[in-house]
C-alpha cells in the first residue's frame, strides 16, 4: 500500500488530462525536432479538421477534481498489465518452423513436469510453516503453561503475563521488520496480490524469492506471535511464488539461469504456472484440491482451457497428497496418505438437517453478511487512518505491529485471569490445560482457546462437545477476537485472514446454538458444532465474497459432501446482504491501492460510451523502420510500454488526427532489448540471417527483469543507425473500430487478456490506445442508483 | 447420424472450392442485372490485378480429394454457429437508455429465479424417471423370478426365457420406434449433442420439449428393456431442455407465449441457462453439484464467469438436493435431505491405500485405456457399418434394436442357466435372488446380476463383500457385457454409456482385485471393492476421456474426497494410453456425423496459415440502404447466414477484390424479419419514429424459429422499396486484418463465441469471412507426426 499522502501530492499533476494537454502544447516544434510526434495531438487548427473527421467525438473533456481522502475512485497510474495475448512476430513463427512437432511434445512434457514439481514443492512449503509453527507454538506456551502452573501458587501472574507480551512482541517483530524494511509486497495475506496478477495486473516483486521467504518467514512469526492471523492466505501465495519461480528455470534474484524451460519465459505461460502454483497453495492450506482449482478458476482466468484445468488440477492433487503423506509420517500415522484431518476442520460424519433449519442458516447468513460488512467498513477507516498517520514512516508501522501483539497478550491474560470457565479435564483436546484458579482436575476453558494456534481454536470450537464453554466467556471472546482481528489485518506483517474470520465466526455460530438449544430444549436436530460450522462459513463470506471456491473449500475441509446446501445457502445470503454495504475486504484493500483491477463484466448499461472516448490519446507511434535516436528520446520522454508501429514512409504530420495505416505493435521492453544488444541495421547481420534463434534467446535471458532506457548507453554514431522493427513486432494485433462501443471493447479486452489495444479508424490508421486503466475508469456505482462514475487515474500515487 | 451414402454422392460436389467457381462465373454479367454482386469474385484479368494487392495470396488452391468411407475428415457444411456474441445495435442501445437500472436488476432477479426453477425441474425429471424404472423393473423382475422359481421345479425355464425376451423386445421397441420415427435427435447419450451446443454448434431441434418426452420416455424403455444402458446421459441432456425451455417463457411447440423473460431470447442468455441445465442434469445423475459446473465448464465455456458460475452452482444443489430429499421419501427416509445414497455407488467409508498401491492404479489405468480405445474402434467400425447399410431404411434401425434386445435376453439367460455360481442367501442385497439350480438357501449369483438394472449391479459390484462371485462366472460376465455394451452404443434408442462402461470395468477391477488376493493372501490393503472401483474409472475413463469433471462425478459420488488421487492417476493414464489410439467416444460420434466442434486450443504448428487463406471469399455484401428485391434475391440464393455491409452509396464493381468499406453485420434471420414486417423505408414509420422497441419485439417473438425466405410473401410494388439497414445490424463486429495468422485468429473466434467474423484488409475493406467451418478444418493428426491436415467441408451431407 502507498502512502496516502504522496497520493494527495499528486493528485493535481497526476491526472491524465489529454485536453489540456493537447492545447497547451505547440505540436509544430514538436515535429520539427522529430521529438515527440504523438499522432493525433493536435493544434487548435487542426482540431477543427479533426471535428470534420466522421467519429463519435469525446463528449466532455476529463475534469479535475479533488481527490476525497481515501475515497475509493482513484486508480493508480504505476500498475501495468501483464502480456496474456501471444504475439504474432516473425521470431515466434520462424522457432516454429524450425523446431517442429518435436519441440512442441517437449514443451508439453515440461509442462507436466513442471506442474508436477510446483506440486511438490508447495506441499514442502506447508510442511515447513506446519511443522515450524506446531514447533515453536509447543516452546511458546509450554513454558508459559510452565509458569503459570508455578505461579498461580506463587502469587507471581506477572512473570507468564510478561514472558507471554515478550514472546508475542518478539515474533512480531521478526515478521514485522522483514516485511516493513525487506519486502513490503510480501505483506497481508497476499490473496489480493494474486488476484491481480491472475487477472493480469503486474504487481512489481510479487512473484519473487525474496517475497517468498519473507513471507514464510513472517507468517510464523506472525503465528506464533499470537496474533489474530492465519497462515492459509500466505500458503496461497506462496504456491504462486514457487510457480512462478521454478517454470523460468533461472532465478535472477540468485543470477544462476540453468538454461532451461526457456520457452516458458512469457507472461502467458508464467501465468498458466501461476494458475496452478495458486491452486495448490489453496490445497495445501485446506486440504481442498478442488477448491484450489475453484479459486484459480474464479480469480483469474479469463480464458479457460481444458488441458490447462487438469495440469492445475494436477498439481493441487499432488500436494494434498504429499502434504497429508509427510505430515501424517510426521504425526505418526505413517504411510497412511488418507489420514487428511491435519489441516482440515475435523471429522463432521453425522451432520444431518431437516427441511426447516435450512431458514435458519439463511438468517444465519444474513447476520454474516451484517457482521463481515461491519468488519470491512471498520477495516477500511482504519486502513484510511492508517495511510495518512501511520504508513509514512516505517518505524510507525513496525510500533504499531508490536503494539497489537502485546495487546494481544493483554486481552488474552485478562480473560483467563478473570473470567472463571471451569471444565472438568479430559474431555477437552488441547495440549497445554491450564488450572489458574479452577479446582483441581478441572482446566480453564478460556485458556485452552487462547494457548493455541487460531486454527486449533477453529477445530476446538467445530469438535468440542456441547457444554464445553459458557455464554458469557464465548461472547467476550468473540466480541474482544472480533475487534482484534479488525485491527490485525493490515498490519504491516504477513498474515492470513481466512483462520480469525473463521473463529469469530465459530465463535457466534455456537453461541447461536447454545441458544437454539435453550429454545428448543430436548431437540436432536440443535447441534452446537454444526452451528459452529455455518456461523464459520456465514462470517468468512461476509468477510471475503467468493462464491464457488469458497463454499467447496468449506465442503473439502469438512470431508463432508452432504453438508454442502446448508453451506451455498449461508454464503449466498452472507454474500447479499454484505454486498449491500460495500466489497470484499480484498476488494477494498485492491481499490485502496489503487491497483486496475478489470471487473468481470462490462458496466451495464454503457453501450453509449464509444471506443474514441475510452481510449487514451494522442499516440505514440513508431515507423517500421525508426531511428535509434528517435527511439532512445521516446523511451526517455514517454512512460508509455507499447508503441503501434506504422509505415516505414510515414512522415509525422501534426495536422491531422490519424496517424499512419497500423502494422504492428512493439512493447517498451522489445525496443531496450535491441538497444541494449545494438541489433541495427548498419551494425548487425542478424536480420540479414535470419538468425532469429539468437533473437530470440536474446528476449528470453531478459525476461522478466528489463534494463531501464537511462542503463543503455549508445554511441553517437549509434544513435545515427536506424533498427528493422518488423521481425520483432506483433505484426497483426487485435484492433478495434473508433466506434466500438465499451462494453464490446470490454469483452475482448478481459477475454484476450490483452494489454494494450490500438484503437483504428474508418481506413485503418491508429486514432488511440485502450489499455486496462482506460476500460477500468468505468464503473457503476450501486448505492447511487447505478449510475455510472468515471475513476480518476493518478499517474504518481 | 445422417446416412453415410448421401455423403459420398454428394463429394464431388459438396466440397466448396472457390477457385473454380471464380474462375468460371462471368462477373460481368452479374453485376448488370445486380443479382450476385459477391465482393472478391474475380475475373481473370482483375485477379492480376488482386496479386498487385500486397496481402499473402492463398499458397494452394484447395484440391477435391476423393473421401474415404467412414473416414474422420469430412465436416458438414449443414451446421451452423450459435451467436454467443452481444451485439451492439442502436435497437438494444435504445432499449438501454430507456429501461435504465430497474430493467437490468428485474433481469438479474429472473435469472436467479429461472435458475432455481431447472434446478427443481430437472429434479422431477430425475425423479420421474428412477420411480418409473423403479416400479417398472420391480415388475418386470418379479414376474421373471416368479416364472423361473416355478419352472425350474416344472422344467419349463423356455416361459420365462421367451417372457424375458418379450419384455426386453417389447420395452426397446417403444424407445426405438420413438427415437427413429418421432425423434432421432434424441437417440444416444445426449452428452455429445450437450457438448455441441456448449460448444456452439446449432444442431436442430436439440433443446425442443419434443425431444425432451422421446428421451425421457425412451430411456425407460431402454434401462426397464435390460439393455447394457444407463440413464445418466438422457439426464444431462434432459436437464438442458428444461433448460432451454424455461428460460425462454414461451414454448414454440405448444404455440404459447408467455409474454415473460422476453429479454432472455436470445442466444447468449439461452447458452448461460443451458450451461445450468447440464449441470443440474449431471447433479441429479450422480448427486454430483461440483461435477456438473466442473462438466458444464469442461465441455462449454470459452469464457467463464463469476456470477454465472455461482447461478450454476446454484441449479446443480438445488436439483441435488430437491432429488435426494422427494426420494428419500420415496424410499422411506423421509426429511432426511442428507441421505445420499441413491443414485451414487454406496458408501466407501474404510477405503485406505498406501503409496505403493499407486503403481497398480496406474498399470490399471492404462489397461483401462487400453481396453476403451478398443471399445472406441469396435463402436467406430459398427457404426460405419450402420452408416452404410441400416441407417438408410428406418425400420432396419427398429428391427436392430430389438435384435440387441432379444439376444441381450439371451446372453443373460444362458449364463443363469449353464454356470452354477451359488451363494448362501443373506448375504447379497439383491431384491430378486433366484434359485435356479442352486441348493436350498442359495441363490445364483449371475442371476443377482442380471436381474436388476445395470446400475444396481454397478454398486452390487462395489459394495458386495469380496467372495461374492466366482472367477469363471464374473469373467464370462465381463467379455459378453463388454460385446453388448460396445453393441449396443450407436443403437437408435435413448440411452446412456457411462453405466454400461462403469460396470464393465468394475468386473474387470473386481477379477483385479481377486487376482492380487490370490498373489498377495493375508494383505490387508487388498479389498476387491477398492480395485472395482479404480477399474470402472480406468474403462469409463479409457472410453468417455473426461478429464476434471470426471474425477470429480466419481470422488462425490463415492463420497469420499481422500480416494481423490488414485482416482485421477487413474483417469490420467486411461486418457493418455486412450488418446494414443484414437480420440474419446463422444468425440468419434460427433466426428462422425460432421459437426464442427472448436477445439480448446488452435492446431499447433499453424503460425503459417494466414486469415487469407482461411476465410471464405468472395463475400456478398449488402448496402446499408439496401433494395429489398436485391435482399430477397440473395436470402434465395445464398445459404450464408451472416452478411457484411458496407456504404449505402457503394457500387458494386467487379474489378476489385476488396469490396466496400465494413459499417456492420447483419445475419440472415434478421433479415427474413424485416421482410416479414415489411419494415420497408417508404411503408413503415417505425425508423422514423425510433419506436425500437416495437421493432426489437418483432425479433424476440421471432426467436429461435424463423421463417424461411419462400414463405415470405411480397408484392411486387413491395419488392421496389428499400430497406435501411443501419439500425439493425450490429455496427461494429469484431474483425481481422487478412495477415493475422491461424492461432489468433482461432483464439479470438473461440474466446468471443463468435458466428462471423469478417476478415477486412490494409484499408478497412471486406475481403472475406470467417466462420466456424473454416476454422475446423484445419487439425493436427498426431499420428501421422503432427503433420497438419485439412479436412473436408461437403455442403450437404
Amino acid at each position: 500500500m502507498v502512502s496516502l499522502q504522496s497520493r494527495i501530492d499528486s493528485q493535481s499533476e497526476g491526472l491524465v488530462d489529454n485536453e489540456e494537454e493537447t492545447i497547451t502544447t505547440d505540436p509544430a516544434c514538436l515535429f520539427k525536432n522529430d521529438s515527440l510526434d504523438s499522432c493525433g495531438s493536435s493544434s487548435s487548427s487542426c482540431r477543427r479538421r479533426a471535428a470534420s473527421i466522421e467519429w463519435p467525438p469525446r463528449k466532455q473533456p476529463r475534469t479535475i477534481e479533488t481527490v476525497e481522502v481515501g475515497c475509493l475512485n482513484v486508480i493508480s497510474g504505476k500498475y501495468e498489465s501483464l502480456d496474456y495475448d501471444i504475439p504474432d512476430s516473425d521470431l515466434l513463427l520462424d522457432e516454429e518452423r524450425n523446431s517442429g512437432p518435436k519441440y512442441e511434445t517437449k514443451k508439453n512434457i515440461s509442462r507436466w513436469v513442471v506442474f508436477s514439481l510446483i506440486g511438490i514443492l508447495t506441499a514442502g512449503i506447508g510442511i515447513i510453516l506446519d511443522v515450524t509453527i506446531d514447533q515453536l507454538s509447543e516452546i511458546k506456551y509450554g513454558t508459559l503453561k510452565h509458569y503459570v502452573d508455578r505461579c498461580v501458587e506463587d502469587n507471581c501472574l506477572y512473570i507468564p503475563y510478561l514472558m507471554w507480551v515478550a514472546f508475542n512482541v518478539g515474533f512480531v517483530l521478526i515478521s514485522s521488520i522483514l516485511v516493513t524494511y525487506v519486502e513490503p509486497v510480501a505483506s497481508g495475506s497476499g490473496i489480493p496480490q494474486v488476484k491481480c496478477y491472475l487477472n493480469g495486473v503486474k504487481i512489481p516483486r510479487v512473484v519473487r524469492i525474496k517475497t517468498l521467504l519473507v513471507k514464510v518467514v513472517g507468517v510464523i512469526g506472525s503465528v506464533v506471535g499470537g496474533l489474530a492471523v492465519g497462515k492459509e492466505g500466505p500458503m496461497i501465495h506462496s504456491g504462486a511464488v514457487v510457480a512462478a519461480g521454478i517454470s523460468q528455470g533461472k532465478s535472477t534474484s540468485f543470477g544462476k539461469d540453468f538454461n532451461i524451460l526457456n520457452f516458458f519465459r512469457e507472461d502467458h505461460e508464467k501465468r498458466d504456472f501461476v494458475s496452478g502454483g495458486a491452486a495448490a497453495g489453496v490445497a495445501a492450506a485446506f486440504g481442498a484440491p478442488v477448491g484450489g482449482v475453484l479459486f484459480s478458476l474464479e480469480e483469474g482466468t479469463s480464458f479457460w482451457n481444458q488441458s490447462l484445468t487438469w495440469r492445475v488440477f494436477l498439481s493441487a492433487m499432488i500436494t494434498t497428497f504429499t502434504l497429508h503423506g509427510i505430515l501424517s509420517m510426521y504425526y505418526g500415522y505413517q504411510g497412511k496418505l488418507w489420514y487428511s484431518g491435519l489441516l482440515s476442520f475435523g471429522k463432521f460424519p453425522e451432520v444431518q438437517y431437516y427441511w426447516y433449519e435450512l431458514i435458519i442458516y439463511m438468517i444465519m447468513g444474513l447476520v454474516g453478511g451484517l457482521s463481515g460488512s461491519l468488519f470491512n467498513h471498520v477495516n477500511y477507516q482504519l486502513t484510511i487512518f492508517r495511510m495518512r498517520y501511520i504508513n509514512n514512516k516505517l518505524w510507525m508501522k513496525v510500533i504499531e505491529a508490536a503494539l497489537v501483539a502485546a495487546v494481544t497478550a493483554t486481552v488474552g491474560f485478562a480473560m483467563i485471569f478473570y473470567i472463571n470457565d471451569c471444565r472438568p479435564l479430559g474431555q477437552d483436546p488441547t495440549k497445554f490445560p491450564i488450572q489458574v484458579f479452577c479446582g483441581d482436575g478441572q482446566y480453564n476453558a478460556l485458556g485452552a482457546l487462547w494457548f493455541q494456534t487460531p486454527e486449533t481454536s477453529v477445530r476446538a470450537l467445530f469438535q468440542d462437545p456441547p457444554g464445553s464453554h459458557k455464554v458469557i466467556s464465548l461472547s467476550l471472546f468473540f466480541i474482544l477476537y472480533y475487534l482484534l482481528s479488525i485491527w490485525t489485518y493490515g498490519l504491516s506483517l504477513s498474515a492470513g485472514l481466512f483462520i480469525p474470520s473463521l473463529l469469530t465466526g465459530a465463535a457466534w455460530g455456537r453461541l447461536t446454538g447454545m441458544g437454539l438449544m435453550w429454545l428448543f430444549p430436548d431437540q436432536a436436530w440443535v447441534d452446537v458444532r454444526k452451528y459452529a460450522l455455518v456461523g464459520a462459513a456465514a462470517q468468512l463470506g461476509g468477510v471475503v465474497r467468493m462464491t464457488i471456491s469458497l463454499t467447496v473449500i468449506l465442503i473439502e475441509a469438512t470431508g463432508n459432501i452432504s453438508f454442502g446446501l446448508p453451506l451455498m445457502l449461508t454464503l449466498i445470503c452472507a454474500k447479499w446482504m454484505g454486498d449491500f454495504f460495500n466489497e470484499g475486504i480484498y476488494d477494498i484493500h485492491i481499490m485502496l491501492s489503487g491497483v486496475p483491477l478489470l471487473p468481470w463484466e462490462p458496466p451495464p448499461l454503457s453501450h453509449d460510451v464509444y471506443a474514441s472516448e475510452i481510449m487514451s490519446h494522442p499516440v505514440v507511434v513508431l515507423r517500421s523502420v525508426e531511428r535509434v535516436a528517435r527511439i532512445v528520446q521516446i523511451l526517455s520522454a514517454e512512460t508509455h510500454n507499447g508503441f503501434p508501429v506504422v509505415d516505414p514512409g510515414y512522415e509525422y504530420q501534426g495536422d491531422k488526427v490519424a496517424c499512419g495505416k497500423l502494422r504492428g505493435l512493439i512493447l517498451r521492453h522489445q525496443l531496450i532489448v535491441l538497444l541494449q544488444n545494438k541489433i541495427f541495421n548498419e551494425v548487425t547481420d542478424l536480420w540479414d540471417s535470419r538468425n532469429h534463434e539468437v533473437a530470440l534467446k536474446l528476449f528470453r535471458d531478459e525476461y522478466p527483469r528489463y534494463k531501464h532506457i537511462q542503463d543503455i548507453s549508445l554511441s553517437s554514431k549509434e544513435m545515427k543507425c536506424t533498427i528493422d522493427l518488423r521481425p520483432f513486432m506483433n505484426s497483426s494485433p487485435y484492433t478495434v473500430i473508433h466506434s466500438m462501443t465499451l462494453p464490446r471493447v470490454f469483452r475482448m479486452f478481459r477475454a484476450m487478456g490483452l494489454r494494450h489495444l490500438p484503437v483504428i479508424d474508418d481506413s485503418n490508421q491508429v486514432v488511440g490506445m485502450v489499455t486496462r486503466k482506460d476500460l477500468v475508469r468505468y464503473r457503476v456505482n450501486h448505492h447511487k442508483g447505478n449510475i455510472r462514475e468515471e475513476l480518476k487515474i493518478s499517474e504518481k500515487f
